[in-house]
């Protein structure tokens, strides 16, 4: 647990699964504007699949992080929009999310050390000047988390005037499982360039002999190397990202669609010695 | 008719069909900077249809209106570039709309409260010293536009000053029809969720039944429903969305892809006990 | 060659083949506000087809130049990355791009009056301080480009302190041909509209005669005309687009598509009477 308090730094970071040809993200900004004029604003990315939580929640932990302590982060992957799903405001490593609970900001807020504090928006308290009574059904990112965000990023309201606290819903993933001599895991996303990141960390493989390990993906062994120059170009391998989890990749080429990996495929680490 | 005036915040947006794989975004962000380096940019949209102003109408009159008064809107969706279409400025509800007269900013100015004062865009008045005497024949985001946006935010140049009198061209779309029991109207376009956005709004609905309505479209009878949440998932239904339009959406699913409804497909509501 | 100096205004671009739909842009923008807080950070463009050097090059040289002076461009389109290519910051026109050394900057860089000085990126100097003595081996654009943009935009590092001087690789590329009468290139790029960008410039095409000249490609002869205006629609036209190179074009149409045109294409151009 992180004991970083929030001191707003006037940025707000956007990302959402809104893509780029709707207004929906011009919205948000607008709002956020119409309330703090000076804030600035960061795209972190728009093109999260549709509805995809799991998704939003990857992206968010390679992004959030770096950016300064006071930052706030609007967040929407709301596929329970409608529904009774919570809007909520969590505070972690003196950052702040906003967005709803679900599981989105799960990964980030880990990454930052952990949940602080988490608080359900509350309409009528000390935000009530800001959110619409009624809000509308289908758009909460315009109508509840932008006014939240500006007011927590102008610094308006303190983050413990949100609402009442909250227990935040986890993202629904299952971990990497780690045996004798392998671990066990499976693809989380596929990048832009066909890398399929996994789920297992360096850390999940620190069990294995570092000189003999091999991974297996779509039926077929893979070598494990330290960085893409170790490799020809166009064969597979497997290594360890930027934000310290094994991805499968091919240098100069499309790892997933050459091997028809898709979130979700299973992958297996093992000591190569020892099959 | 708004009676505010325009007094520039130092808010730039920028909405285009340019895309996110091109340079014509970026340079148009370089020539307002290098004109007024102070200003804050925002981007709202660039992945309108190639050359479709009724997209880009729906986008602008669903991002605009939230932005703070004061506010310059550098709107770029320009089929008629190279040809005798006037460049201008709009204002309305105190914004000002920067982009060429085809129906563009349209829908925006008037959820603003209806046009204001219109310009035609003149390079040899108060401008003179940003404008080119002859633009390129195909980048006039570039070229005219975006220094004009600069001069107007900056308030360097006063909208007042920007060229002759303009009566601004409407966007060409037939409006719904109201009949007696029955509203008809078209899908103005498709967002990225799927959700097939109506022509109709609320306020065309108002004549009808409000417990007894549902949809026509596709050939089918769609429920008119309030949320989502009222609804199974994957279950086509129709609900008044998030800005005052009546949508066509299936719940965790593709409504447009579902149903193969597209922009200009017929949709008709009626009071169902009326059938 | 230009003498104007690198003075920060405060300004930093990104262009990457990164996307809209992973966390990469959003830690790059998150190192860069840690390190420098109150810089202003403007996406050129995300889209660059992934690792192409030569698409990213021709964006660059599209909006970099555009921008004020002082502006500093982080420019990630890094197919070696994790290879022994160099890490550099090249100075020109009195701009500073950062990024990998393969051609990346090389047209943007001409277009401002060619490179004024060339550094190599070092850890152990001046920069030592922000910079990852082991930076990933897969994400320089977060542990190497970002902190040294920050560095320089602000300010903290001036360019001839950030490592030993540099001769930066060229864009491999081909050159238009020019023969008696004619210039034989190649399509550079398409761009989102259909446009088939070509190498030839228009100076590139002043010895042929500018009344009779016709453009050759996909097997047809194409007209030269000054503006989409002057052809009808639905009809291929060749002219010398925005940025001053010969594009084949379709008024309201994609010419690409229509043509079969894609990126190497060959285009002729040809004095029309001497055929």
């Amino acid at each position: 647990m992180s004991d970083v308090r929030f001191v707003p730094n006037g940025i707000v970071t956007l990302t959402t699964d809104f893509g780029t040809s709707d207004g929906y993200v011009g919205a948000m900004k607008g709002v956020v504007l119409r309330h703090a004029p000076g804030l600035a604003l960061l795209d972190i990315a728009h093109g999260i699949e549709p509805q995809n939580v799991s998704h939003g929640a990857a992206v968010l932990r390679a992004a959030c992080p770096e950016f300064p302590a006071g930052t706030v982060h609007l967040c929407v992957v709301d596929p329970g929009v409608g529904t009774a799903r919570a809007p909520m405001v969590v505070l972690a490593g003196g950052h702040a999310f906003v967005g709803p609970d679900n599981g989105l900001t799960a990964l980030a807020s880990a990454a930052l050390g952990g949940v602080v504090e988490a608080r359900r928006i509350d309409a009528t308290g000390a935000l009530a000047s800001v959110l619409p009574r009624v809000p509308s059904n289908t758009f909460h990112g315009r109508d509840v988390f932008a006014p939240t965000a500006a007011a927590l990023a102008s610094g308006h309201v303190a983050p413990a005037d949100v609402g009442p606290p909250l227990d935040p819903t986890p993202l629904p993933q299952e971990p990497p499982v780690r045996e004798a001599d392998a671990v066990r895991g499976h693809v989380a996303y596929v990048d832009r360039f066909g890398n399929a990141v996994t789920n297992v960390s360096a850390e999940d493989l620190s069990s294995l002999d570092p000189d003999g390990r091999s991974a297996e993906a779509a039926g077929r062994s893979i070598d494990l190397v330290a960085t893409y120059g170790d490799v020809e170009e166009g064969r597979p391998c497997a290594l360890v990202g930027s934000e310290g989890f094994l991805e499968i990749a091919i240098r100069a080429g499309n790892a997933a669609a050459s091997l028809g990996l898709t979130t979700g495929s299973p992958v297996r680490i093992t000591n190569r010695s020892k099959r």
